[in-house]
This record gives C-alpha cells, sequence and structure tokens, in this order.
C-alpha cells in the first residue's frame, strides 16, 4: 500500500536528486497508539465535562457570552464565567466537520485536513530569527518572507505559518505585509492571525483579492486558517473569542490551542493538564460551533512540562510524549481532526535541540496528529527561528515522509535471482537487481554527510549545523516566485494602499 | 499499566534528582508495527527458505559443514557449500528457547531476554575513540574501560559491550583484558568476542573464575553473550562458525546479526536485503540448534543501505527503519526474541548524529526489537566510540524509557479540585496540587540545558555537545567499582597469569 502521493508533474525540491519523491501528501504510516487506558480517558473527558458545567471558563468577549447564554450555558457577567453544559459541548462535536479540505493558490498543495492524514508546519510566532551569519536578532520582514521561501521550497511543510514575526513593520499594518507576502511567495495554505476583528476582516479581503476568489469560491472549502490560543488556565481573552467567531462564520478554519504547560498554567502531572486542555479545547469548539454550525474547526492541544527549577518550558520531553499521545486519544473520543506540536527549547541549533524535536515529531506519530506545527525552526520554545535549525529540521521530516512509503513488496523486490546471482561473500554493487535501482533505491539526504572521517576532515570537519548554512543559502538564491506572485501583488496593491491610508488596524486589546 | 520497574534499594543513577524512575528492566510501551503485509512476511520467509534450500550457505569450518551434512542438509565439500532443507530450519524454530535468562554479576542487573522486553546495549567494535578533550586515536585498554563506566554508569544501559577496542594489548591477550575489565568495572550482562575456540574456551573459563560459579550455576541461564556477524552474503567463517557451536555447547547465547546493507553486501531493496538477512539468520540458528538443541539463540538483523556515492554505510535512514520494521515481522514470524541497531554514520557528535540515532531508536521501538546495541556513543558507523555522543544518545534512551511507565490516571492524577482552585489565569505553581508533585513529577534532563537565552549565553552559550563533556568526566572520576571488583580481579590473576605465560590465544583465522 502506497500512502505517499506521487503526482505526475510536480517540480522536484528538496535535493531528492534521481528519485521521484513527492511529500505533498501524507497519511499516518503507524498505528496510533495509548498511554492512558479507554476507561481513564472517558474518565478525562468526563472530568473536563464537569469543568465545563462546574467551573466555566472565563470569556472576556461580551459577545461569546451572549452566544453561549443564549444556548443555554450559565453566564455570570459579573465574573465573566460561562458555565457550559455537556449538552451544548455534545452537540458541537456533532456539527463540527471531520473533514476540512485546505484550499490553497496551487491546487496541488490543497490538503484534506481529517485524522489520518499527517501535515507538518514550520514554526510559528517567533519574535526572534537567528542564523550562522547575522547571528541573532529581532525578526524582521525579511527574515519572515526568507521562512515562507524555506517553506514554499521544501515538500514535506505543507501550510505557511508566521515563523519569525516582522517587527520592522508598525502591529496595525503587520497583518497587511504578512498575508502580501504569504500570497507572493507561496501557494500553500495559508493563515492569518486573530489578532482583532478588523484585522481579521482586512485579512480575509485580502485572500479573496490576492488568490481572486469569487464568492463561490471563497465559500468552498477553506482559504486561511489561524491558531486560537487560551489564556490557561480557563480565560479566553477578547481577539481568541473575536477569532473564533469570525473564522466560523467565515467558514474559515480556527485551530483550538490550548498551551497548557504543567506546573505553570496546568495541573503538574499529565492527566490533569489534558484535561484542562480538553475543557479550554471543548469551550472554543462550542463556541465555533455556536457561531455557526458546521464551521471548521480543528481539536488542538499544546501541553508539556515546565523545568520545575526556572519554570521554563520543555519539549520533546517524556512527559510532552505523553501528552501528546494521550491528546491524540482525546482527539479520537471527539473525532475531530487535531493539531499536535514538536519544537525545542534549546537555545541554538544542537544535538539538545534536534533530539528534542525529533521525539516530539515522533509523538506526533504516535499519536496520529493531523497537523504537527512548529516542527523545524522552532528555538528557545518559540522565541527564535533558527534558519540552520529549519534545514536540520527538515531532514526529520523527510526521513519520517519516507516511512509514509511502503516498501516494495513483490517477488522482484524480493530479489531471489540477485541473490542467486552473487557468490558467496561478493557484492551486489554489479547485480542487475542493483544497476536497476540504485539511483532512486535510497532516499537521499539533504544535510548528512555520509563521506568517511578523512574525507570529511579535508572538507573542513563541518557539522551538520555547519553544513546547513550553505543549504538554506542556496534555496534562498535560487528561490522563483510562482507564476502569479506578481498579479497577486498588483490586486493587493490598491487595498493595501487605501487601508494604509486609512491608518490600517490597530490589534484588539 | 507500569511498565517500568520501581525496585527498591536500588543506587540512584542517572542525574534522576529526586525521581525514584529506574531504568533497569523496561518492556516495550508501543505495539509492533508492520511497513509489511502479512503475506509479504510469508512470502520473504518463504524466499529465504528457498534461498537456503535452493542456493545454500557457505560454511568454511568443516566441523559446521559435518553438522549440517548429518542433520540432512546437502553439503558439497569442494564448494564448502551447505543447502539447509526447510524441515531443519522448521525444526531449529522448535526448539529455540523463546524467553532466555541473561545473568549478571549483581542480581537486580538479570534481564529476561525475550519478546517485548527492551534492552538497550552501548557502541560494540569500534576500533577508535574519541572525545572533545583528547580527540580522536586509536582505541585503548582506558577507553574500553572508560566506556564500560559509562555503560555501568547509566542504568538504561543494560548490558555491556565491547565499545572501544583495547589495541594496546595484544591480541592473543586481549580478551583476558576485556573479561578481566568487565568484571571488575561492571555487574551487567557480560559479552564475550567469538575470535576463536581457544579464546571463547578462556572466556568462559574467566567468566566461571571471575564470578566464581560452580557448575550448576554455570549451567543456570546465559552468562555471556556474543555478536554472530555472518560474512553476507551466504558466508560463514571460521570463528562466527566456532562460536556459534561453541556458545550453543556451553548453553551461552549467540545474537546472530547478519549485516546486510542493500546495495553492497545485500541486494538494494528493502524486501531483498531482508531476505537474505533472514535466510543468513536461519541458517545460524539451525547450526546453534543441532550444535545443542535449546541452546540460546537471538535472532537479529543489522540491515542498513549504503550511500551509492560511496558505497558508505548510512544509518537513521528511512530504508534502515523500514529494514528494523520489517525485521521485526520476521522475529514475530519465528517467535524468537531479536536484537535490533541503533547507531550513527556521523564523523562527530553532531546534530547529524544525533538524528540519526534517534531515528534508529524509534525504529527499534517500532519493531519492538529485544535489544538495541550502538545505542550509545557509536559514530563513523562504527569506526569510533564517541565519549559525549555516548552522553547525548543516553538523553535520548532516558526519555524513551520515561515513555514505558504510563502516567497515573486516577482521580487525583485529573486535578479537578486543584482546577477549581486555580483562578481564571492564575497559575499552579503554587498549588497543594503541585506542590505535593513538583519534585518528581517530570523527567529531570541529563544534558537539556533549559535556561532562557540570555542565561545561557552569559553561562558561556555551551552547546549540549560541549555540555556533555563535563556529564562523562563526571562519571569517571565518581566511579566506585562495585563490591566483588577486587575479589574479582584476585580470582582472575592466577588463571590469565598462567595463561599469558602459555602465549594466550591468538584469534582464528
Amino acid at each position: 500500500m502506497r500512502r505517499l502521493d506521487r503526482k505526475r508533474g510536480e517540480s522536484r525540491t528538496g535535493s531528492q536528486g534521481a528519485r521521484a519523491v513527492r511529500y505533498h501528501h501524507l497519511s499516518h504510516p503507524f498505528a496510533p497508539q495509548s498511554v492512558f487506558s479507554d476507561d481513564a480517558i472517558a474518565g478525562m473527558h468526563d472530568t473536563a465535562l464537569r469543568v465545563l458545567e462546574e467551573l466555566g471558563v472565563r470569556f472576556l468577549l461580551p459577545e461569546a457570552r451572549t452566544i453561549f447564554a443564549a444556548a443555554g450555558a450559565v453566564v455570570d457577567e459579573e465574573t465573566q464565567m460561562v458555565r457550559i453544559g455537556r449538552d451544548i459541548v455534545a452537540s458541537a462535536l456533532t456539527s463540527a466537520p471531520r473533514s476540512i479540505r485546505l484550499r490553497a493558490a496551487d491546487a496541488r498543495h490543497e490538503q484534506t485536513y481529517a485524522q489520518g492524514r499527517l501535515l507538518f508546519g514550520g514554526s510559528g510566532g517567533c519574535p526572534n530569527a537567528t542564523d550562522r551569519i547575522r547571528g541573532r536578532r529581532p525578526g524582521s520582514l525579511s527574515d519572515f518572507e526568507d521562512a515562507l521561501k524555506l517553506q514554499q521550497h521544501f515538500d514535506v511543510i505543507h501550510i505557511l505559518s508566521p515563523s519569525a514575526e516582522p517587527q520592522d513593520v508598525p502591529v496595525n499594518l503587520r497583518h497587511y505585509a504578512m498575508m502580501r507576502s504569504q500570497m507572493m511567495i507561496g501557494t500553500k495554505p495559508l493563515f492569518a492571525y486573530a489578532r482583532g476583528r478588523r484585522q481579521v476582516a482586512d485579512s480575509f479581503d485580502l485572500v479573496r483579492i490576492g488568490l481572486d476568489l469569487d464568492e463561490a469560491a471563497w465559500n468552498d472549502g477553506v482559504w486561511c486558517k489561524t491558531i486560537i490560543n487560551s489564556n490557561s488556565p480557563r480565560l479566553i481573552d477578547v481577539p481568541m473569542a473575536e477569532g473564533i467567531i469570525d473564522f466560523a462564520r467565515a467558514g474559515q478554519l480556527s485551530i483550538i490551542t490550548p498551551f497548557c504547560l504543567a506546573g505553570a498554567m496546568a495541573p503538574v502531572t499529565v492527566a490533569g493538564a489534558l484535561v484542562l486542555q480538553h475543557a479550554e479545547a471543548l469551550a472554543c469548539i462550542a463556541l465555533a460551533q455556536l457561531a455557526s454550525p458546521g464551521a471548521p474547526v480543528s481539536y488542538g492541544g499544546f501541553s508539556s512540562n515546565v523545568d520545575m527549577k526556572s519554570g521554563a518550558p520543555a519539549f520533546g520531553t517524556p512527559e510532552h510524549l505523553k501528552m501528546q499521545i494521550g491528546s491524540g486519544q482525546l482527539a479520537r473520543l471527539t473525532g475531530l481532526p487535531w493539531r499536535s506540536a514538536a519544537g525545542s527549547a534549546g537555545n541554538t541549533a544542537d544535538v539538545q535541540a534536534a533530539t528534542e524535536n525529533t521525539m516530539g515529531l515522533w509523538g506526533a506519530l504516535m499519536s496520529n496528529a493531523t497537523l504537527t506545527v512548529h516542527s523545524a525552526g522552532w528555538l528557545e520554545g518559540g522565541l527564535t527561528f533558527g534558519y540552520e535549525k529549519f534545514i536540520l529540521d527538515v531532514e526529520a521530516l523527510q526521513t519520517i515522509a519516507e516511512l509514509c512509503e511502503r516498501p516494495d513488496s513483490d517477488a522482484a523486490a524480493m530479489a531471489f535471482d540477485a541473490i542467486a546471482e552473487v557468490a558467496p561473500g561478493g557484492h551486489f554493487f554489479a547485480a542487475a537487481h542493483t544497476m536497476e535501482r540504485y539511483d532512486r533505491a535510497f532516499y537521499t539526504p539533504l544535510v548528512a554527510d555520509l563521506s568517511n572521517y578523512g574525507t570529511w576532515t579535508e572538507h573542513g570537519a563541518k557539522t551538520a549545523t555547519e553544513r546547513a548554512t550553505a543549504i538554506w543559502q542556496r534555496a534562498l538564491t535560487e528561490f522563483e516566485p510562482h507564476a502569479g506572485s506578481a498579479a497577486a501583488a498588483d490586486r493587493l496593491a490598491p487595498f493595501i494602499e487605501r487601508r494604509t491610508a486609512q491608518g490600517g488596524a490597530a490589534p484588539s486589546e
């Protein structure tokens, strides 16, 4: 069974040499695993429902409280607490779609967002950027665009994410630049921040204009997605609730992501952090479904632990992986597609950062996460986007993507005749069986150097991190805008000019 | 369900702080996965049987051919080829034990070697050693002993392996030094090389003397193990066949390990390399069972691919992982416990080397390998043992070992009361639920530094590899010999003195 699509006519990326492997569309190669019994998962779901109906969640946005009250939730306007009955949650889990079509400027980059699918996103939300040439600095529009080019370049990155925050663009105008850059550079599913109603409305307008979508096209599937973070514990702030409502009503995708760090914003136990995550996710999913029944919404979680000495978040730890796998169990209980995350707390693209991210990627595989964000380039727990880190992580992602394709198992693959042809103690280098297959038999590494110690030393004894520099440099140097890039920019210019003249749109408080 | 034993009275190692986690005895946390259909696996088994009965395997040792001939195999003395009927293989798979007791000087380090168990071994067979202080050099007895101390120190390493070859000891005396060092430094299951009959006999004598075993104790379980590598394709040399026979007759463990590099010593396809691996493994298992029915023997494989440009072996690649998972399927078909391997082709302890090894560890998890060797410290495809690499890999192993323990899922763990106690937007740092658990809630990293960028920079901006140096230095400095060390040395001295005076024992050709 081939779980990795090989499509004709796609341009080759990712240093695949003579191999024609495509990583555009992946499905999980491994069965989802468990860390909790089914009874325990049922108990956690029930406890989360008790949290919602007995303790409640605080929604700062009056409209959110009004929506919940109309649905029969118990709202205390003084404390802004909303107690959500389990009937409301059950109804939301019934109306939320199981499969969501992620549209893209290039139809070949469309994705089906559903359980069983395997999508990777690069880093998101990093205020800083770093590389070996220029060092660590505040993120700029140039970094933001470089990161988009890298995400577009590598097939194993399936969506666009805002990796390095363009801090050199004023906040009231930043969303124009971010949407424009995405559409000029990329043809993969778009991202929009939920930083307030006016910015979200602008972003939707920009997508319609940039991609030249008429009303029918805009309403057919999801054209952009956002991440909704709760302010754990049990608090949903104004822009996040606005985002849930506005994305739902526009038929665009909210990816609900409580950030429950056990021991800090969440209980110190794996089960306790997941109960809180689950309660917050269900509350946000309920709001989306109440705002617009059937609206696309993703379950999600980003629970991990903190270092109890410093309070710093940790990633790729045993507790993070257990929470990923438990999240997958809870997601399967809801039936909804869901988002997990890898990432690293490392301060530089070293072995710690690599091991943390690789562990998180395997946690996502074991939990069958639909989408794994922060899967490439995420340093310092998300404070910094690393150029070399991105390249190094892509090697891990490509290795995993290759696992989605089953090896051949016909008689020719079993190679009885080749084994008969080669004498005991001989070699297969020149065997006909080898010659027919050698140029596409194996994955071609992106960064890994398989030369021996002598050759490696002669070539400067470069570490993988050092070698990664030339790889991102070449990817950026050789980057060519897609065919529709200039036309999209032309279409967007008048709107952006007008809105800029009007003062843009400040984020919600 | 707790899959990780917590034993009372064990000394604490591995920087576990206040946690009382023990990694001594692990069982696989995840269900074994597949890359081939059951039909394909049956077809590969059948093809391997055809290789054995139609093509045969060349055994250079006359005694091996005699044993096979007596069992009804078709032997051609001129070509040294042995054609092994499937009845012989079936009989061997019936008589080989499913569960093997690995004895150890310290009973707490005993292991049950059976499917479902999860054992890790450090690097084996490296001619060189390297660290950041002294650089790369030929392995010495000092390096060999340092590596043993590190293996003994970390609970997550379950057996002793010959990591750095003591090239400063003459080959005719080397086995005395290697066995003596193991028994003076370690209390975990021992290793002996199969480098010829006289050396093996010496090694068995040394184990009996060093551990003070009477005949009944020596015959009760396995006291030492060896690795048997075929000279793929289809060639078993003299010392390997001698090793199989002598270990079987002494009731000690042969771990059969064809080293089938696809495209070089094996067919270029995953299925073809596994067919050859399987045929060679079955031939060696058959020899062990013919030499002594019921003898302890382990299925195993170390199949990976080569770089088709240089012919260099590759590890942690997609093909390596597919071969690991396919090997697990073939091992389950035989019912025998089996050995896999991780490792790295990297020339230094960098991100490439880390990612390769971590990928191979997950391949071992996906395939439910009983024993994963080369799981810490293996650089350059086994040519060099790396001190820092060992430490960095132990972090990955400990992370995986932690996954063997399921999280608590009782009502207290689900933390409803703690969630009720903390106000929306508050934090759990001071919650009673946290205070009761914080010092043992999370894995304490060995190498990972979770401090923020500023603090990390103030402390010298050290990479994980740089930080690993102090960790192995401290482990070696603080190492204390076990209680029986001196007595073992005293018991061994007269034997080693006598055998040395007799000229020792040269390896077989």
